[in-house]
């Protein structure tokens, strides 16, 4: 089986605003739109957000709950473009969770939430390789 | 900035308990581990499931709650993999939220929680491509 993930999908609350996190903080521009969900093509997958209501009719199940016991992880090629990114999602309607400081495994990286509370660590590890696509290989 | 998601982080509840879903269900195999945190190599960013209070620690807030307002999904090349896939998860540790069935865009899909009640959506949808490595492109 591939050792793949196709998309990652957001529940939210309210399109404009989260989209205006998405677009004018990180400069992301949807791939598609409509009344209940916005998508972005990132590299090598797709990132949803999906009205919340939507989200649990299609999974089946009610109750989903924020903050979720997850994070998304945006990485950046040096150090000092860590406050930089974590400004302008701020500045787009994010909330700092972790101003940011150096971890334990190294590198230095903060913690921004979204509009709707999801969790996003923005972060310069310099084990981690990102090529010119975007693709992203592990490393610590 | 690129349009880029780096990581992917679950918080889980027991390491080997997930290992085992991730390992034997999706067939996976972890790229590092140590005694808190698996990481597992994606088509373009990495997968990490990390013990819920490290990562609560690592964020810096608490009361990280499941299930989350979010899913990850899967998607597979042809129709009847959708059913094969789920059952793989569900012998490996899953539990079926959805079982598989025509959404209103088309194609196929189910959702099964993992260990921890995060969401994955197998999905089989046409118009998304999904190249030799992995790659998927938004389609619908």
């Amino acid at each position: 089986m591939q050792q793949q993930i196709s998309f990652v999908t957001l529940g939210i609350t309210e399109l404009d605003r989260s989209r205006r996190f998405y677009a004018e903080g990180f400069g992301w521009s949807p791939v598609f739109e409509n009344e209940e969900i916005i998508f972005y093509q990132m590299a090598g997958f797709v990132l949803g957000t999906f009205l919340k209501p939507a989200l649990e009719e299609d999974m089946n199940r009610t109750g989903l709950a924020t903050p979720g016991a997850f994070s998304l992880a945006h990485n950046v090629l040096d150090k000092d473009s860590v406050e930089v990114v974590m400004q302008k999602l701020v500045a787009a309607g994010g909330t700092i969770l972790r101003p940011a400081d150096i971890p334990k495994h190294g590198g230095f990286r903060g913690y921004v939430a979204d509009p709707d509370d999801h969790a996003w660590e923005i972060a310069w590890t310099p084990g981690v390789k990102i090529d010119d696509r975007g693709l992203v290989t592990f490393g610590l």
